[in-house]
């Protein structure tokens, strides 16, 4: 099943493959490589989870869009799609998976 | 944008807010709180590095679709949904966001 | 039981508390507040991940130089210092913690 | 220098290695390996995180006691000691490491 937003963001990010890292963000952290994408991961989950404990919605939104492109960020460096965690997920909750994860005690 | 995926997704999660903690996993992180709930954000960053740097795919994608549900899951318990971080996503890529990020030092 | 140099580097910390924001990197944590040092305990944590699966023990012990350095700064920034962490490590491995911990599920 | 509790720790933790997975929560991380050590690190990072934000000093000092514990596990499983790691932050502090970080931008 596609999805328009993520879909679209990931074409974004395959086409930041071919452009110059001194004027591309995501250029510029293929360039840098695997490690520093991972660090910006880690970071933003650092930064959700403060945002959170502050409570206010905007801020946490802004965190989890930086968290999530980071992720796709991650996951175009890999030569993967936002699809395939789409279809894990569909895979899960089409199957009942949220309770199978229960049952294995998440 | 709608997003197939990810909305359906977020219905579930809203419908699981009346379920029993004890038969539902997810009904079980609303009722532990939102420290329980960021706790396992955490976590599942922390296992998206490992898996990454392990190198194989498949595990890689397993940790995002658990990281991305969880967040999923903290929106839900916040009252919120993701069509606000796709929207947040859409606005920043459809206005040059990325390049007006790579200027702010990301 | 006292600790050269996390008892030092508390001291250090301390004495930071009343320098210029502009001249001292942790009097400008200090002034920025709980979150950016927060923000800066769950980034050098990723790269202790990153560095330790990288294999090489140089930069691991360089990142978990930078991981207890902000531990430090944060203990500081609550008014709290190293001696009672070691104390609370003192106490849980003198009275066997570590089997209860296991025995809890740690 | 050497640090008491810490050296003592390390010491714990180097005598561990013999023990059975069984009956020792040391025994069994080092049994189930690196990935699942530094999961433990990313998890009692997060927890650090909540506990500063929530405020009370001793859930803090708690989740900081976890923290460096699996950060001297993961040292003892890499053949590493604690003193590596004082040593480093000796030779920032003693080396004015300190303004150093400050001027590479921390």
């Amino acid at each position: 099943m596609s999805d328009p937003v993520l879909a679209q963001l990931a074409q974004v990010l395959e086409a930041r493959k071919g452009a110059d890292p001194e004027g591309s963000y995501v250029a510029s952290l293929y360039d840098r490589g695997l490690d520093v994408i991972l660090k910006k991961v880690g970071e933003e989950a650092a930064e959700t989870l403060i945002a959170a404990k502050n409570g206010d919605p905007d801020p946490l939104i802004h965190e989890l869009a930086d968290l999530w492109f980071h992720t796709l960020v991650l996951l175009a460096h890999q030569g993967l799609g936002p699809e395939r965690v789409l279809a894990e997920l569909e895979r899960r909750f089409g199957l009942s998976g949220l309770e199978e994860k229960a049952r294995r005690g998440g």
